[in-house]
Order: structure tokens, then C-alpha cells, then sequence
């Protein structure tokens, strides 16, 4: 299990007074909106009855705020459930997944016995990311390719104009291309990313969505896939009809409207993406990969200096993101970092100097 | 889908002021406990915070609760989902299910196209519970078999002893005996008919438990399966480490703590159920199951009188479960309901008898 340890476990250790200040986890530093905070409240004593079996008014919604046909729309207990339906419901023998990527790609895979082949988007000669996405080959011979875009931890963002290319591909060779678009809602412009639109009319192209990175729920699980028709009510049929519990329901109905909170998380990270990008090049011995969304992927000269650097910095009250459990890691100290509100992330960068000196110092 | 609708939907069709009087759910009616209420109430920041993985402090707290080896313990996001993920990791050929009984065991058999057998609990005959456990030639050729104890909505109870028998034969024939006793709690003398404490050292027994029905809590989902150790790994596995959210994880932390609640519900029901199945003898043309915990099952003459009692009822604000799309139903107005507090139970009594009068009067 060590293996696929995730970030933002505030739960192991002991946490310093005030809390963890937590930048292992890539949640909206803005909190959960007011609006569903408040819709969480109306709906406490709620709990003594069964969530509305189907999320069916949560369908409704997603697929006015995405544009989507409702009957495209399956509701998961967080996105993490839906690639293990996914995998459960259509069992392909072999799954294709960058990497390093959302280690529950992979773990789902593996849980259907699928053999999993790494595409490295790493190149370990100059560590910078390589940008490919799965070519002709892999499509050929996968029966499944998963792939987050924008992909965590690196970061790497592809175009529609890219994806469509693959998606074709996917559909000629009858390849289940799941595409999973947690970050997305953190673009302005998700638009020109997001690939959901192509669903419709395919065969093979399932998108998967994260609600709760955006709205800061992860905690009350939220996501939802946008597969064709006939595939909805057999991965429905999959699950039992009650999955998604009855707050998470109420307080994704409440943010999904909340279209203040929304342009203020995009002005945010606007700012904030680029002023952490800049000022974390500015650190001795860090090597940036340009963020796309709300983390930044960087890398130390060595794994022994990260390991230190991770363990120092959460004596300090402070969880980064040590990403060396990832497959498909290569040399090198890989890290990421979420991207928070201006104040914290003066914090992680004073004390990340700090460290870094003393550290690279020894 | 219409098949498998469940009882308990307080979503559907327009709620009368002051809500739904729900005798279609089985659930506690003395509600939440406060200690749960107050946890999700303390808690109520974190779900900005992923759950705690693999819910070990949880498991911990089960463990101590129930008496059984932490290690032995998956906790799902609700019990139904324990049923699909035992079928999806374990994918057996043929499950036997008695009939009428809770849907969710032959819809997670289906999941993974598995033969279903039903065994029939009530003969048509004579409208009484068969009280017939599988016996060697079902579970010779089965490769699963699911059951509840005691068995909603008939309410059959199987002792301890009548338990082994079939644990044993199970055991020989190497057939998967999935054990449901999610309404155990509701018997203050639990213990002469779990079967949790027998799962160590056999390699096919599994146990299922829900939390949401004696707690309260179904809109927040919690359950837990007790099973071998190396099935433990082997299910966690087959599902995201977050399966249960937050909020459930304290609640149910703080309620598997609260003895006051759980000797109040004991209290309560002791008295209840007996009133219950005393009165509901009374009304006219009402043939009653003598019921274990706490739903009673009960008989009219034909569907379609029940199926305009049901709608009657409904008109008066009051649910109760229409039985009839239960697989295994014979001929007769099967239906089911909950056992509630005196002033709930006296009012449905009076509004049953009322529309019994006028609709038998036809």
C-alpha cells in the first residue's frame, strides 16, 4: 500500500497547533463556497434519510453548468470511484497511463488484473516534460488509455486540437480513451481543453471530472464521467443507486451555481500561478516546470536532498508533496506543490529558502 | 431501472408541509444520535481535507466495537457498496439470493453477469416465511450466496446454530457465503445470532454490516464487511482509499461510541415492535409476519388493494413500502413498515385502518 501513498494525509502524525499548512494536496486554498457551506447547514438533519437515489437532480445540474446531455452524466463518490467502475465494468486487459500520473489510474487498473504500460512523459536526460501524448502504437495495441489533462503532478496541459487527433485514433482502433479532467475547471478558458463536448456520437471516449478539487470538498467525495449514452446505464448499473451521499449532493447543487465563487478562484490563480512559478525558480536548486493549472511541479538535484528538504519542512508545519512514490519517477528529486493564497505561499516560500540552504548546505 | 426502486426516495413526487411521515425506510427514528450530529458539526471544516485513507481510525473503532480483528475490516461508503465490490473483486458465476430480498445482492450479481438463483423464502401457499436456510444441493453448485440475517423485508431471523450449519457447508464446497446483518444492532442479544466472530479461520465467510440503519445516518452512507485478511487487502484494493467521506468517518466514530443511544434504540424498539405487530393484527384484512427488528411485514388480499392502500396513504403523507417489485413476491399485497415511535406508529395505524375501511369498502 506504501506504494501509492497520496498528498494531503493530514491525518498521519502529529499536526502542529493551527493545523498543517497543506501543500501536498491540490485543493482551491479559497475553501468550500460559502453557498454550499451554507446548503451543507440547511441540509444536516438530511442525513437520516437516503440521498436521492440516481443524484438525479445533481445530473440535471451538471449538465446545464457543462453542456452536457444529462444522460451522459454517471455521479461518483468522488472521480477516484469512476476509473475504478470504469475499469470494473469494461475490464480491459491492458491499460496505457502516463507516467508519473494519478497513481488511481494504474491502482484501478491493476484491480482487473490489467497489465498497465507506462508512457513516460519524463525524459530523465533533461527532466523537462515531454508533452506526447499515446501515439499509434499504443493505441493499436491498449484495449484502454487513461490520461489526466491537465496531468498531475507534472502539470502537462494538452490542447483540444491534440486531443481530438488521439481521440480519432482511439475511436478507429476501438481503444477506451478515459480522460480525466479534475484540474480543468481551474482554466477560464476550459473550453479550449476540455473534450467533453466529443463525447456525444463516439463510441470510446468517457470523461472523467473532479468536483471537489475546485470547490475545496474532497472531503465529502464528488465527481461525475461524461460517457455515451448506452455506457451510462450499464456502469449505473454497476454501482448501487445511493453512492453519493447527501450533503456532497446539496453542496455540489449550491456551488455549481455559484458563479462569484467561481471568478474569484479564476482570478486567484491567475495571479497566483505565475508569481509562485517565478519565485520558486528564484530558489537555489530548483528546477520549475511551468504550471498550468493550481500546482507546480519542480525538481531538486537528488531524492536524498528532497527527502530531507519534505521531512524538515513538515517539522516546520508545512506537507509538500514528495513525489518520488509516483511510477515513472525518474532521477532526480521531483516535488509538487500546490499553488495557495498569497500569504501561505510567502510562507512556503521563506521557509522552503530556508530549508533549501540549510539543506543543500550539509 | 423501475425494478429496482427502493424504499425510503423522500425525493420524489412534491414532499406534503412538514415533509414525508417515511415508513418505507427502515431507519432509526429516534434519529442521529447528538454525539454523531455534534462530531459532523465539529467537523464540518474538514471537508476541505481528503478523508482519512483506508478509514483506520474507524477500523480501529469497529474493531473494538464489534470484537473482531481490525485487520479483518473494509469499510464502505454505505453496505450496498460492499456487495457490488465483493461481486467485482470475486466475480462469481452463480449467486444464490433468497427472494424476496434486499435487491442490491442481485443487482451487484448481475454487475458481473452472475447467474441468479433464487431462493424462495415465502411459499405461496400459505403466505409464511419458509425460514429455509440454502442446503447442499444450492450451495454445492453455487459459487456465492448471499443472505440476509435477519432477511429484509420478510424479517426472517436465522440463529447462531442454524448459521454454522450453512457456514460449514459453505466452507466444504468452498462457496462464498455473504452473510448480510445490517439490522444485527437493532437486537440488544446480537450476539446468538452474528456470525462475525466465525469469519477467522474459514476462508469463505464474509460479513456485512451497515452503520446507517440503527445510527440513522443513511444519507451520509457507512458500512463495514467483516472478512478474512488476505480478502481484506485483496478489496481494499478494488476501490480508492477515500471511499468514505469525512463526516461519515466522524459521525461514525462518535456513534459506535454512544451506549446511551444504543441502549435507548434497544429500549425503544423492545417496546414497538411488539405494540406494532399487535395493532397492524388488528386492522382488517392485515396478515402480519411476526417481525425480529424493526420493520414488519405484512400481507392484503391482493396488489392491486395494497397498491391503492400504498396510494392512499401517500395522499395523507405517509410512505410505506409497496413490496410488490421485490423479485420472489407471490400472489398478495406484500408490504413493509418500519417500526417508528408511539405517537408515528399510532398515527399510521389510524390512517391505515381508515384507508383499509375505504378501499376494502369498494
Amino acid at each position: 500500500m506504501k506504494k501509492f501513498e497520496h498528498g494531503g494525509n493530514v491525518y498521519e502524525g502529529k499536526a502542529p497547533d493551527g493545523g498543517w499548512l497543506d501543500f501536498s494536496a491540490n485543493i482551491n486554498p479559497l475553501g468550500p463556497p460559502e453557498s454550499a457551506m451554507q446548503a451543507i447547514e440547511t441540509h444536516l438533519r438530511d442525513i437520516a434519510h437516503y440521498p436521492e437515489p440516481g443524484s438525479v437532480r445533481l445530473k440535471k445540474a451538471i449538465a446545464e453548468a457543462y453542456g452536457v446531455p444529462q444522460e451522459q452524466i454517471v455521479v461518483g463518490n468522488g472521480a477516484a470511484e469512476l476509473f475504478y467502475l470504469i475499469c470494473s465494468v469494461y475490464r480491459p486487459e491492458s491499460v496505457a497511463v502516463p507516467v508519473p500520473s494519478f497513481s488511481d489510474y494504474e491502482r484501478a487498473a491493476h484491480a482487473v488484473d490489467a497489465d498497465v504500460w507506462p508512457l513516460p512523459l519524463l525524459l530523465p536526460q533533461d527532466g523537462m516534460p515531454g508533452h506526447s501524448l499515446p501515439d499509434e502504437d499504443v493505441v493499436g495495441r491498449a484495449d484502454c488509455v487513461m490520461l489526466g489533462n491537465p496531468n498531475n503532478p507534472t502539470g502537462d496541459l494538452f490542447t483540444k486540437k491534440d486531443m481530438v487527433e488521439l481521440i480519432e485514433l482511439c475511436e478507429e482502433h476501438g481503444t477506451l480513451l478515459v480522460v480525466d479532467e479534475s484540474f480543468l475547471d481551474f482554466l477560464q478558458d476550459r473550453g479550449e481543453y476540455s473534450v467533453m463536448d466529443l463525447v456525444r456520437g463516439r463510441d470510446s471516449l468517457f470523461v472523467v471530472r473532479s468536483l471537489t478539487k475546485f470547490y475545496a470538498l474532497p472531503g465529502l467525495r464528488l465527481g461525475f464521467a461524461v460517457v455515451p449514452e448506452e455506457d451510462c446505464e450499464r456502469i449505473e448499473s454497476a454501482k448501487d443507486v445511493w453512492n453519493v451521499n447527501v450533503l456532497a449532493q446539496e453542496a455540489g447543487l449550491a456551488a455549481l451555481r455559484d458563479r462569484e465563487y467561481q471568478k474569484k478562484t479564476w482570478d486567484w490563480l491567475q495571479e497566483e500561478r505565475s508569481f509562485m512559478s517565478k519565485a520558486l525558480r528564484k530558489l537555489p536548486g530548483v528546477e520549475v516546470f511551468e504550471p498550468s493549472v493550481n500546482f507546480v511541479f519542480c525538481r531538486l538535484e537528488s531524492k536524498a536532498l528532497l527527502h530531507r528538504v519534505a521531512k524538515a519542512m513538515k517539522k516546520r508545519g508545512i506537507l509538500i508533496r514528495d513525489c518520488g512514490n509516483y511510477t515513472g519517477i525518474p532521477r532526480g528529486g521531483y516535488l509538487r506543490v500546490a499553488v495557495r493564497r498569497r500569504e501561505e505561499n510567502m510562507l512556503l516560500l521563506q521557509h522552503l529558502q530556508d530549508v533549501l540552504r540549510e539543506e543543500m548546505g550539509r
